[in-house]
């Protein structure tokens, strides 16, 4: 039994949290391969280390002395190795990053120093071995993730290890400069360990006890989603709920290896259980609900659209034109809307409405703006009748007015457009019905 | 007050319909311009007159002797002469015909005779002025109608009739050479009539009280819709709905004249108001219901599509390039459903497929057949939060399997995907719900 388990910046944040960790690594034999993100915030308005290094580096390349703010890093490291009672120094890394800022040595550089320091601390405190990932994680020269060439160098260096610590967020190009994934990358780290070393599972420890059903900003303590499909997370990820960075699926995925969000502080709770399929029924009928606001619609009707062969695909065109993308092209009889973000949409409007009439002659444009997209997931609705029916009666209860409806084929998520400020009304609404309601 | 009044072929299909119309047309002054259609059947199992004609054209285009079903023709002409008591001969007019099919003047002239001799025989007996619609309906060579050029022939000869009978259905090139509209054509010649004279209304007689919520062949008597703007009518006559030939709108919508549909057999029925838009709330939340079934779907699925700008020109760039029309394109999260005609589609399957995949790279794509497609249509639905509720939990209720739903922005309809075995079992449940529990 093999196990990965990433940490995440809040898990690491001082020596108490440092704790925890060591506890709940060394409460299981399988749990060999620990990837820490940098030490996050300890306290509500504190500054996680990766800001701190940032800032660092931004005075270091501005040519400002910055000894000061490397100092305050290097404090909050020795504040968690003495707080484990460790006999570590890290005087010689913290030079070599000195003598690199003065040098301008990159940003990514700079920002990756939280991960190896903590790593370095991490490895002290079990006594694991390091492994730094400028070795095993490989960029090419774009700062594109090398998948193939990673899976190999992990995989060999892996396997001569019984136990080791991985830094999490960064790697390095062939030259050896370092390069970092994006924001929340200790998460496709994990994954990639997990994949080269055939890991049963990469638990995720984060200060959650799972992935939510829906928004805690919206719905006050929702239920944790039990099991949910690799497929279900995605589409609740697109549509806005985060917990998971997006690249850390697919590595993981592919190789039929789940992923168990964890919390640090509740290491009772058993989490969410991310699988490629299951047999096992979601307790609720829907898995999750997730949305967005900020979409406009761009309403065309035109008498006897339907037996016009190409109406569709020269609409699109136009948007295509404009370097467009659009969410979602629900029609009636003789009317075609265009769902589009916003932000996008707002500066090009002229152009695109011309580029309708010229293309397609319509009857009637008409837009709409300040509209939310919600989207009800779930791989129990396929076989549960009603579901359609329990989201629109729940939402009129609410006074809701639906302004879009869109369900394919999948039938394992149905997309609703409601205004803006109808938002967090619909959502509650549909929590409710599914989830209060226990059904 | 002039009202233009068009009569169905059931409504004078015999001496003792040709009463009742009379007694209609009399009973208002206003009832000035008449369109009468070719004799239709008098029961069960009967020939319509225009059948008749086309039966013995074809006889006489192929040399065969003809004279045998030509006076069939005439008998049923003698019959309502002899039964209303007409002092009427028919005699030159099928002498002229009998010549003219032996000198082979064209399909449509013989399909057209039902109208010409009805026309007179209906002049006759209300005492009303004959026009040919020879000489005021004009068509192209192509057999296209001449809207402007008939619009002003029209108007400036039935300028000079106070009362006049305009046969339906057929009109004339301008080297006079017959054309016809298309089956149930003599609904655009109402309309057109209507339009040149300005009516304050076109009745339209037939043999139904009204335009109804639903097909009387799936729910049993179904109520009869009291109000409809063109706009339901056409989506619902879209989706399959008949009783008014589907040209006939145009015309009159464009002056703003409202059409009623009225039942000659019941004179005392109001019927339905066609018109282009009315504050009157409808008696029911949804105008009317509509369907057809033999449809397929096809289901692509592609991580990140909706990122992928292009990515839904291109899918429907496929379907153009083998000349198919889609009907609707729902979409979900990585998701895009394509729903087309099955006939069309069928033999082009294969292509499709192989085109979608160069295209875009599908992860996955997926058909299914045998699918049916429902309109739920009403101008009330936007004003009634809920319509979306009751319809899908009437259709939970009936155990029937939501395949696709597409709501857009104009909320003036619903349209539902579920299999063809399914199509009556839905049709009736949202019947139910709506119209039988009278909300």
């Amino acid at each position: 039994m093999k196990k990965v388990v990433k940490f995440g910046g809040s898990s690491l944040a001082n020596a108490e949290q440092f704790r925890k960790v060591g506890e709940i690594i060394r409460s299981e034999e399988s749990r060999r391969y620990v990837v820490p993100s940098a030490p996050g915030k300890r306290f509500d308005g504190d500054t996680k280390v990766t800001d701190m290094l940032y800032a660092c580096y931004a005075a270091a390349e501005a040519g400002e002395e910055f000894s000061g703010k490397l100092q305050a890093i290097k404090e909050r490291f020795r504040e968690i190795i003495q707080g484990l009672s460790l006999d570590l120094s890290l005087d010689r890394e913290f030079e070599q990053i000195a003598a690199d800022f003065s040098a301008h040595a990159g940003k990514e550089y700079a920002a990756s120093r939280g991960e190896f320091l903590n790593g370095k601390v991490m490895a002290a405190y079990l006594g694991y071995e390091f492994v730094d990932a400028s070795e095993v994680i490989r960029f090419d020269k774009n700062g594109v993730l090398e998948a193939e060439k990673t899976n190999k160098l992990l995989g060999k260096r892996l396997a001569k290890c019984e136990k080791a610590v991985i830094p999490g967020f960064y790697g390095a190009e062939d030259s050896g400069k370092v390069r970092t994934f994006s924001r929340g990358g200790s998460d496709v780290t994990g994954s990639l360990v997990a994949k080269a070393i055939m890991a049963d599972l990469y638990e995720n420890w984060t200060d959650v006890s799972g992935f939510l059903v829906t928004d805690p900003r919206i719905v006050e303590n929702p239920a944790v989603i039990e099991n949910i499909t690799y497929r279900e997370l995605r589409e609740l990820s697109y549509m806005g709920a985060t917990v998971l960075h997006e690249e850390a699926i697919f590595p993981v995925r592919k190789e039929g290896i789940p992923i168990n969000i964890r919390n640090t502080n509740h290491p009772e709770d058993k989490g969410t259980f991310i699988v490629e399929s299951t047999c096992r029924k979601p307790k609720y009928t829907i898995t999750g609900i997730a949305g967005k606001k900020g979409f406009c619609s761009i309403n065309i009707e035109k008498s006897m659209m339907n037996s016009e062969i190409g109406f569709g695909r020269k609409v699109l065109q136009v948007f295509e034109d404009q370097g467009i993308s659009f969410e979602h092209i629900p029609s009636g009889i003789d009317t075609l809307t265009v769902y589009v973000h916003q932000d996008e949409f707002e500066e090009k409007e002229q152009q695109v409405i011309a580029g309708i009439h010229r293309a397609v002659s319509p009857d009637f444009v008409e837009m709409e703006s300040d509209l939310a997209l919600i989207a009800v997931v779930g791989r129990g609705m396929k076989s549960t009748r009603g579901t359609a029916g329990r989201i629109f009666s729940a939402l009129a209860h609410a006074n809701v007015n639906v302004k879009m409806i869109d369900q394919g084929s999948s039938e394992l998520n149905i997309i609703i457009g409601v205004e803006n400020r109808d938002f967090e009304t619909a959502i509650k609404a549909i929590y409710d019905i599914f989830v209060l309601t226990q059904m």
